[in-house]
């Protein structure tokens, strides 16, 4: 469903970037969870704009407000409800975009799917919608906790345009990324990168590059084998994050530089369990989960929105230029990286409950 | 759902590799397509093993059946189901992977998963599933080519270990990639990738690479604006392939080294109609088709069966060798090209008839 | 999915009767369908406790608020989220149920299947849950009309108790089931019933009764032939409402009494479209719309909450009584009217927009 | 979804009445579930024709197979998909029907649908299709068993036209249904009942009735508390079987005649659990089991093929007449007895499943 994400733990979400409010609605969730409107703040306050300076500098508050499903700070098992209002619109910031399509939007193809759209801000296509997943992404961590003693996920930045961090993707911490704005812990590499997103801005333009995410302590046995696949879940997640273009999971496409003898994961016991000697594999075997760590890499492009003078075309089909005013991301991945980690969470959160549905107690 | 794929064009797989029967369940198919066993089956002999010298030489007939549905050469609107037998397994033949964990395979993940596995030939693990899933897509494609006049899906090997196949996207034919037994319209490169299988296969290893998908035809408007995304459909598709690490739409990982004044894709009129100058955006534009073609990127690892010793797992969690016996794929590529063409199919069906859904004449 | 009704027009309530909001997102709606917060309003008001002098003197404005998918009075095709208000519960006027179970009320099944619930008023059982049913219910009816000029849809009070009205079933209207409180369109019987329905209230007890609704104006060929029978997606909505215990279509539970061959509707041709000569099918036949009138009737039980002492236990577990305070319905059929035509217009939205998917315009 | 039931425990059927085959995949199937074709066989003995003088004397054997999803006796986790192969039609037996459409039957709303449809014996619309659901719900019995000690589903005949059996609901058990052809355990009223049925068939006219249905040993949580509820996803089971007309749970219509304070179900004590002193609830309270005994009632109207001759309409839309031939059920409810058993155990599995996958054990 469009706007449904997940089996069990099934989030939906809803709103445009301006007028009344921006919301989700979590169907599926455990009752019995502590859930607080300060947990899921924390994780909004790590994707709102103006966070530092090398993001937009526009001021969105983004104060959530939970309206239904927690009853005295614990979730009822009925569906939690989310919303954020969005700020007044200035109508006259959009009129010129009302008339024309903007290069690498989604002004055009929407305006194509349904006959009509809210030119205002992107509408329904504005990275505002990601509110929604975040806000239901902290939900998800919160049980995966619970489930999975171990239970971590850590996504970071790996590359901005040419420059590449270094990486130990083993030991890295969310406090590591945390602790510069470009959420990348390899801390040269971020200064580079900081000062990089500085020249690009004031240049007019836009980079993208690549956001890595590792998850530890998932046991083996989540995903499905078909057509739910984890890795297959979890590109679709991805890939339905706006900006990206790519995904790719354990060695991804390096895989095909190798053969077979130096790609395999040689199984072999460890302190007692089945372990595999390397994790080309991304912690991933047949769609199931192996109990190594999984980890992924997501592709973005270049903010679309830039203040360079672009050829379109306009709403009545004839050629003119546009140029966007007001103020963008020039690079969207040191705000994206939470939103990773939420779509990860709702991915794995949904198959730990489908996990659970099937074991019956009885048989074990 | 884990073993159907599709919100309108519902295809259900079923079966293991050995016993009985492996089959698919097409729910949702509209009534009066015209549609027969030998559509079905041109299809499933280009997936089949033993087809050339360089796919695995084991003899598969996979002939189809379809045992209901269809009524005097046309779809009643009721489910298809579609049947191919299996071949009776030689038990003896998989003593050895009953007892051990195949690296790289699914034997672990399924036994953590479910505590209880079919050992023969990889149960529902097996590439045999996909019988089902390219059986599905000859019928979408029909779907397809009745809606759009100008449809069409081409895939072919772009890539196969370091040999990188020179290809014009926007000309190539399907008549092109299928004039080789690598299924790659680069003819000098398919020489090379044949040769290198041969010596691969020789060498008891396997090698991995990139399948490349191109679809024309396909009006602006498919696709949903947030979950369902048409490329985040698509690298469910792809990823929810055996073999597959990652997926890549249009300028996909490169676009990480593009600004964002290079990488926009400008509007422009040609023809009386809106297009792009460009196509970093590979047809899709914030979820939903842009009317330009639709490309993406798949990688494949090298085959995980390989007649090398491999160190291993036992069931009982002891340390032991491993060495595959029998025919298998050196690299699965040229075999998984109607594959991806079917994926592709699928996922394109299914937006094409949730976009008609919502079309109301009334309000044209 | 628990809190999600339909396929493709897909209604997602949530919210409990105290705190915060409830409300309603609506996701597989058309784009450019006219809708304002007045169409939808004038439908909550028809469902609002304190309209009348028979039902509950709670006053609830239930002042609804469109925050997403409208735009400039028209649909967006993106999800429509619809919020009400709850008023601020006073917490001390629930003290008592927090502690005991109400008889034929659902405390005690939240609480075995939950542990956990929220006590006040019902929480989400409360019948507050129905006014986003209502909401959607409003844009649906907006929707078939658009797709069916003649289409039409009445539900009004049949039965309340021992007092059966005489109604002619196909020519009552709207209007005459609106013109007064009890909405039932024989006016002697409802004047019987209004009186029954005060009498009733001054004795601290209930009444229950029987809802008929008729469907005019859909065509021939919704509804699918086997688990999505339009009768039993009818079935199953009407049952989804609070205190509804039985469901019939057309001759229902009377064709239990008649022979093969009083029973069967034959066919003729009338005015050249082929109709049936009698109606017991109930307007469908082997799930599918045969074109003529749908109707059907849905039995409500009295309501459970009484001013009556009743035996009950409390929540820990020991005998003890209880007694309703407050204002309550004696009979919920007059305000359950309008929630009886929403679910059966949500359900006939949803098969419409179905039939057109699979209606492929090149095979007329 | 059209032809798939069950949110969890997923059960898809295709097939026609004639030509290739008929089945069913289950797809969600818990592994490790002991499994074999003789459970499926043994359910599908009682639902099959020819099995008594009252039933149709057609001989069907329906030997079913398991083509997948189960190894060595025990589920795989994987889908189950079951086969009975159809018997060769002859096509003159049809010849007939494919140009009259029979009153009361799915042929008119089939062809308004689909414009075009299978008229050998009834295509998808025959009871054939049920076949699949039969044996789908012996593994549904087979779960609910192995979750729920004492677990027991009990349906009979309560009611054939006029006759009406006298049945202690809370005692009767599936051996006291099985003890005779008509499947009533009012000897005395089976009796006649078998008589009544014979009489009709001579006279080449049908008659319905009632079926009534008990579940015992649902433990309280069960259910959903909005769409989903209990009753209304039986309700939704019910009215999904040929010739079905009516459902009620509990007190059911008859609730409409009674006032709250008789009608409302005390809790008390009894050995130590909440108990209800009445069952007017019929086992749900909220759409949710409140432990006590699950029971409902279905009306069947009388059989649609009769001997008698009927006026009725042909494809090419002349009046004309028509009378059935061959061998019919004049009553079908005593094989319809299984069929409600086998939907009312996928509606309990599937919400059983979805009740596992919310219960998390570290909060207990």
């Amino acid at each position: 469903m469009a706007n449904t994400f997940g089996q069990l733990f099934r989030v939906t979400t809803f709103g445009e970037s301006h007028g009344g409010e921006i919301g989700v609605v979590i169907d599926g969730c455990p009752p019995k969870i502590d859930i607080s409107e300060a947990d899921i703040q924390h994780e909004l306050d790590r994707r709102r704009p103006g966070q530092s300076k090398i993001t937009t500098q526009r001021k969105e508050e983004d104060r959530c407000e939970i309206v239904s499903g927690v009853f005295e700070g614990r979730t009822l098992g009925t569906p939690i409800a989310i919303l954020v209002r969005n700020k007044d619109a200035r109508r006259e910031d959009y009129v010129e975009i009302a008339r024309k399509f903007r290069p690498s939007h989604a002004d055009f193809s929407y305006e194509a799917k349904y006959g009509i759209r809210n030119w205002q801000g992107g509408g329904r296509a504005s990275a505002r919608e990601t509110i929604g997943r975040v806000a239901a992404g902290a939900v998800a961590k919160k049980i995966l906790s619970i489930l999975y003693s171990n239970f971590e996920i850590v996504a970071y930045v790996a590359q901005i345009h040419e420059i590449i961090a270094k990486i130990n993707r083993s030991s890295v911490k969310m406090k590591d990324a945390e602790k510069n704005a470009v959420r990348c812990p390899d801390i040269a590499a971020a200064k580079r990168m900081e000062s990089l997103i500085g020249q690009i801005r004031n240049a007019g333009d836009s980079v993208g590059g690549v956001i890595e995410c590792v998850v530890r302590g998932i046991p083996a046995g989540l995903g499905e084998p078909v057509f739910d696949k984890l890795e297959a879940d979890l590109a679709k997640a991805m890939l339905s994050l706006p900006a990206t273009k790519g995904f790719e999971i354990g060695s991804g496409f390096a895989a095909t530089h190798m053969r077979g003898s130096e790609h395999n994961d040689p199984f072999e016991m460890r302190r007692g369990r089945i372990r595999t000697a390397t994790n080309n594999s991304g912690g991933v075997q047949g769609g199931i989960s192996n109990g190594e760590e999984i980890y992924f890499r997501v592709a973005f492009k270049p903010t679309a929105t830039i203040a360079h003078e672009q050829k379109t075309v306009s709403t009545s089909r004839e050629q003119t230029k546009l140029s966007a005013r007001g103020r963008h991301d020039p690079c969207v991945l040191p705000r994206a990286v939470p939103i990773v980690e939420a779509m990860a969470a709702l991915v794995l959160c949904d198959h730990a409950l489908r996990q659970q549905a099937i074991d019956l107690p009885a048989l074990e």
